[in-house]
């Protein structure tokens, strides 16, 4: 048992604690913590289980690089996409545990899953598409207009079908892809790639919070334990063939950094409401401080701003508190020599219209990061739950 | 010292061993081969030297994550390119490091070189723009129309300045990237940026062979003692200001993996005339074993093809070996469906024409390979050699 493995195991029987707030204390997100380091040598070998009552790679300890493909069908019939999903459902439980897609040409490359997940979604087309509109989860609702923000291009946006591919290994994230790509082709019309990094395995700390392109600590605060998780991610018995699933709200943010490089650090801080430097709240001394709005700093104002991006996304509390799970991206600059970087925001709930709404819109208006921050994509799908031994990935959906 | 040192460090010693002819048996290169490993959780501290005879990035052991940005100059004036070039290498110098380059507002992510280096190259039209074509390196040519298999297209190709940034970890690729790319900008006008990756740090073993995009083992066969680096990679003493420097040709190499996949496996041997399972030639029986080309197969002809891709790629002997580098890249499915995947092909050599064009010729005549692969950028730079003690890389073409 490795010093990591104890530190999170305990983590996870005592829970509430700082490390635990990292990383969800679950057994499986116990043993993901301790995969994070790079100092075992099996970067390459380690894998993660397909099989389980949830999808992997929603509460999997972020791989280095993930591959959203987004498609939409081009077959209506639901045989059809049941089709589709036993295929991918197969490659996936292959490629997910090392061994190589049928009919694949390099099976030497899948011989190294670096913690490969391959995770499915739906889109609200697939239930319309397929006439299924009444098995729709109610947790999946399509994003209100927030014109105040929004610079949406359809060419991020929407989609059918997501396959999501996260390792911490880019080769084999490129190799999945191609795979799951050829499969997916004939059923399909390929409608965005959205590629996304972290720091690699071993670049940081096991366990550390990641930092984003402004250098700023993101991922503080997420929901960890097995309770919160159930109650805010994961969708309940109640939701029929969707128990145990839950939705993904992703949104292609565009970070202006040259702009907000022409900020002074304390201008930086004081947007976010926490310091660069360590994450801290203004209000406190370390990262996982818990923020105090009525701290005053020494001009007897608020150290945190009605303002500030923490302030505004807190909102009312944690019942609400959502799964972030978000990557970075960074494209060749523009034609006028400008960045194209940012953020591939990505955040899990059990219900998207009572959870991530309320935020956004919040945030849509009164968040001052929005200065420098423009959403450039945005979709919604649901997650269903883990495959039945055997079965395929979405099944309930269509039994 | 660890095994891994221990092992290669025995065989910068001996010399020539099969471990020896993966990465160059420098004593740099030995700790090179030994930071290869990720399995002592220094993934992120662990940096490269600046200082030296040479640049960087050449025999450095390949990091996982290059990105090459090219630039055409906007000034003229030497010393104006001068200005440039200082500022860079401050930028370098620090950064490479560990430490933020000036007037950097993520100075955090600088934290984490991860092996960070970056090196400068000079293309043709450096020499031109500033009046100095009588100090061009004779082993910086443009290469040869090459029209039986390019489809060059001039968004990949040519440029004056290169900035390769290599490093273990996307994350500080990406923010050197940033603070290079925003101090060049007002002498540059961006030509083209290239992204390209290896396995992950620790994903295969260390000083093991990596894998492109078509599962070949590729990187088998370069130079790696010290006196093969000074014959075939580096400027002698009587290339003047470049003596120390190398040339560097950048194919982007386009792979049909579509068209690819059709082929039967012992088919796709026989155009490589390595097994892919194992890298070993047709010929042999393990990937180190010499090709012999005299050796039958059953059927009483040569094991390995006339066509065949290494054969027709030896050619005249090892006089004329190049140090290649490749790197893969992975761009978003083509509108059609079809993958965008392929090789960012680097070799290094002391002279273009006399190495590298006498291989390409052949290859571009006889290598059945063609059939899966289009050139569909290149580049050529000069390589100048490591700067002066505070002074600035490149600095001896303007004394």
């Amino acid at each position: 048992m490795s010093r990591r493995r104890a530190l999170f195991g305990g983590a996870a029987l005592v829970g509430g604690t700082a490390a635990a707030t990292v990383w969800p204390a679950t057994g499986a997100a116990a043993e993901d913590a301790d995969a994070r380091s790079g100092d075992d040598a099996t970067v390459g070998s380690d894998t993660v289980p397909f099989e389980g009552v949830h999808q992997a790679g929603v509460v999997t300890a972020a791989q280095a690089f993930s591959t959203f493909a987004a498609y939409d069908l081009t077959v209506t019939e639901p045989r059809r996409v049941v089709g589709l999903l036993r295929i991918l459902t197969d490659d996936i439980r292959r490629m997910t545990a090392g061994r190589a897609a049928l009919a694949d040409t390099a099976p030497e490359l899948a011989a190294t899953p670096a913690r490969l997940t391959v995770t499915l979604g739906f889109g609200p087309g697939l239930f319309t598409t397929t006439g299924l509109t009444d098995r729709q989860p109610t947790g999946l609702t399509e994003l209100p207009a927030f014109p105040a923000i929004d610079r949406l291009d359809p060419a991020w946006s929407g989609g059918d079908l997501l396959i999501k591919i996260s390792a911490d290994d880019p080769m084999i994230v490129a190799h999945a892809h191609r795979m799951l790509h050829k499969d997916t082709r004939p059923f399909t019309r390929l409608r965005w790639t959205q590629r996304g990094f972290l720091n690699a395995r071993g670049a940081i700390a096991a366990g550390a919070t990641g930092r984003n392109l402004m250098g700023q600590l993101d991922g503080t605060v997420n929901p960890s334990t097995d309770a919160e998780l159930d109650s805010r991610v994961w969708a309940g018995a109640d939701a029929g063939w969707f128990a145990g699933g839950t939705t993904l709200v992703l949104r292609r943010i565009r970070m202006d950094l040259d702009r907000w490089d022409e900020l002074d650090p304390a201008a930086m801080d004081a947007t976010i409401g926490r310091r660069q430097r360590d994450g801290s709240p203004l209000s406190g001394t370390r990262e996982y401080d818990e923020p105090d709005f009525t701290v005053p700093d020494a001009t007897g104002l608020p150290a945190i701003a009605d303002f500030a991006h923490i302030k505004v996304a807190r909102g009312d509390g944690p019942a609400r508190q959502i799964l972030r799970r978000p990557y970075n991206y960074d494209d060749t600059p523009t034609a006028d020599g400008g960045s194209d970087s940012g953020q591939i925001f990505c955040s899990y709930q059990a219900d998207i219209a009572a959870q991530f709404v309320p935020i956004q819109q919040r945030l849509a208006e009164r968040d001052l990061f929005n200065q420098w921050t423009t959403p450039i994509g945005s979709a919604v799908f649901a997650i269903p739950p883990g495959s039945p031994a055997d079965g395929y990935l979405g099944q309930g959906l269509f039994a």
